[in-house]
């Protein structure tokens, strides 16, 4: 049930000016939009998009094309919300900072918290990083430069410099009257931290704990030990493991002294475990960064060098098939049902890759229990390889009548699974255990080796048993 | 630099013990418990892990093997943490259940909040479900069946029933005085809900904002509308979208009548996002789910599935190799050549699909863009495939010195990869039109297609223009 079946089933038709945030059909706001810019209609155009929300925005302009884009940014740039940016595909910031103008981006940029300004020229090539930065006012230009100063993809470049912290000797009510006479605190915190008088934090506590105390309690005793602490330096993927494993709200970042100088919250880490996700996935596919947005040339580049790596394994794989040239010219059969022990073969390799790298990622794969898993995959391997061989040594029969060309594509595609079962699972441990990410170079090597061993074991076998016998 | 390191500098060491959770080396403490096990030094085993969180703890347990976790469970039931229930492997959970005891298990389960509880007994089967429940207390058993009673990976399984609301008319003073002395309030909330009479949720405020402002002050004037509401019946990744498309901390679950019944906090999104990556992940390797600590029976049953429908499309792509039987009898060379075409578009062909597919599921694709998005993909196909059939085309030529065969083959791979672009980019659109989730099916239709495609187009062009010209 979505949200206007739930007002309208309670009579709440009346207050449906207050959901007008929900289920936006941002497909038909940029096809009215841009029709209302093909008749240059510059009123209907702004009209719009008033009531957008900054995501719902960002959407829009993604959504426009190129020529599109670039007449609607002229009409709304003079409004244009800051917030927008930091909501805007990576790929796309860019051509809007372009359009918009370097002054007009940084003047709205300095509305911005510098952490979100630092995720969004991080972003950007260093020439024009360097003309935002420029633009910026003073203050924040420090800010962000610092921020850019710690290494991409780390807790500095992530965490926020607005936080709250009180020092240990006061009692509930100080901090009442701290938090409500204070100006410049940030507009929203969830948490507290409770700090010695070197400023390193020493215990947290949730607001809403303060709120449900009597003001002569002692802070120290509502709040909890800071168990873990990380540094700017630390990888953003640290601190995403330590916020999932112990379900943090809060996470304090310290410098070498042990001061805190920054906050993580969970909406930073939602961030960082999408961005994960991401570059997972399309890893897995082959593909080194999201290019949805990106230039075609951008992207034919970024999507060469995979192609060109499975272009070299495959020729490994054809030198093999080249070797056996004679039986196949003898057997042509072979020809057709060896791309199918490949390919068979190579899923299940997949598989067992798949689940390998996934477990090295939630770390599941000790030093200790690695050897257990190779086994069990290996195992699993030939189970179906049992099953998988058995069904295609049938239909081979079945189609060729050839007792013993069945007997050898079956055996085959039984023991190469079990081999791809080792495979799949003992490249990704090993290149783990030289500090080289799994996720990256496991799948080039699996295929290609899975490729060369079918091949061999398969057009091996049949030479051996149908050629020569 | 690690927290260890961050404490020594900052001479910090006298408080050591407070950092104790950080930088578990749960491997160590694995094969410490394994040793005392087969000793059958129960002190030494208990010792072992009673500082442990119970995230840690559940490691500790999912990396034991069954033989040990068995001894190790005995040791520990008595004092067994009922929040490692909630961290441990689904997979794990009916193993451990099982060990522990249903009456124990029920009497652990009946300490966690009931949203916890549902999550666990959700993942064991029917029949042990059935026991835990019925072993549960009367009134922790009507609040899991009521959560039960909502569809798998719904807002209502997912969402706790324990939050705060106040009336429209209280002001700031009223709100925390009501805070401090309401004693059936959640422990930790970040947000507070204003309802009208009906029990309706109309705005929310952050409780630091409460802290920050007069006693006097209306409530309303320092709260947000609801602009986005759920109801228990939503899948809980439309409640996701919601919090990442607009920032949300929390969202109200609401009944049909518009009543508040429940709330979404960001770690429960979290939690969705984790599920939601694992999925992707696995579909993606054609694991149907993750099985990392699932039996080798059921991890076998699993994963058969997938290989059984590879094998299939394995075996069209040998109908159209035997079709060209007599072309590669007289150019062996043939057999050697096609896998290497059905290799590299397959792989460009899956590239676009990972694109396409997480573009569909950020909803970046939308019907007015589909043409372009196609359009693109088959672009980018036709320059790739141009730059790597000329680079295998000169290879080819270098080996077998013959123009023909390697003009063949590098239009091949040209042609292939353009449609590859169509493919993989038309058919998970097509599918999500359907409402077919393209992330689970796309993957075997393009391989299929691809690989046909690869063999019919070379071998056919071959057989044309070198055996038949």
């Amino acid at each position: 049930m979505n949200n206007l079946e739930i007002i309208q089933a309670s009579g709440m038709e009346d207050k449906s000016t207050e959901f007008q945030g929900e289920n936006i059909d941002s497909d038909a706001i940029v096809s009215e939009i841009s029709e209302a810019l093909s008749q240059l209609d510059v009123n209907k155009t702004r009209e719009l998009v008033t009531e957008l929300h900054p995501a719902d925005f960002a959407d829009v302009i993604e959504n426009l094309d190129h020529s599109e884009r670039k007449k609607f940014l002229e009409i709304i740039k003079d409004d244009f919300d800051p917030e927008i940016f930091s909501e805007l595909e990576p790929e796309l910031l860019e051509e809007v900072t372009d359009l918009i103008g370097r002054d007009a981006s940084a003047e709205a940029l300095s509305k911005l918290d510098s952490d979100v300004v630092i995720e969004i020229v991080e972003e950007l090539d260093e020439k024009e990083q360097q003309e935002i930065i420029e633009a910026l006012p003073e203050e924040n230009r420090a800010e962000v430069q610092a921020g850019l100063s710690y290494p991409e993809d780390s807790v500095g470049r992530l965490m926020s410099k607005k936080f709250v912290t009180v020092p240990e000797y006061w009692n509930v009510g100080q901090v009442i009257d701290y938090l409500r006479n204070q100006d410049d605190l940030p507009n929203d915190f969830h948490v507290i931290y409770v700090v010695d008088p070197k400023h390193r934090p020493v215990q947290y506590v949730l607001v809403s704990r303060i709120m449900r105390n009597k003001r002569d309690i002692k802070i120290t005793d509502i709040s909890e030990p800071c168990k873990h602490l990380v540094s700017p330096h630390d990888d953003q993927e640290e601190a995403a493991y330590l916020f999932r494993q112990y379900g943090l709200v809060s996470l304090a970042a310290v410098n070498e002294k042990g001061r805190m100088i920054g906050v993580l919250t969970t909406s930073d880490i939602v961030e960082v475990i999408e961005e994960e996700h991401e570059e997972d996935i399309m890893r897995l596919g082959g593909v080194t960064s999201r290019d949805f947005y990106s230039a075609v040339q951008k992207t034919v580049f970024r999507r060469f060098p995979w192609l060109f790596i499975n272009m070299v394994n495959a020729f490994f794989a054809a030198i093999i098939i080249m070797h056996y040239a004679e039986s196949i010219e003898a057997v042509v059969a072979l020809a057709a049902l060896s791309p199918i022990v490949a390919a068979v073969v190579g899923n299940s390799g997949a598989q067992t890759l798949t689940v390998s790298v996934r477990a090295i990622a939630k770390r599941d794969i000790t030093p200790r229990n690695a050897p257990r898993v190779v086994f069990k995959e290996m195992f699993i391997g030939l189970v179906n390889g049992t099953m998988i061989g058995a069904l295609a040594s049938a239909v081979v029969y079945a189609y060729f009548r050839d007792t013993n060309l069945s007997l050898v594509f079956g055996i085959s595609i039984m023991a190469c699974f079990a081999a791809a079962g080792i495979i799949g699972s003992f490249i990704p441990i090993m290149l783990n255990k030289f500090k080289i990410d799994p996720a990256i170079a496991s799948s080039a090597f699996v295929i290609a080796l899975t490729d060369i061993l079918s091949f061999f074991v398969f057009l091996g076998l049949a030479t051996s048993f149908l050629i020569n016998a």
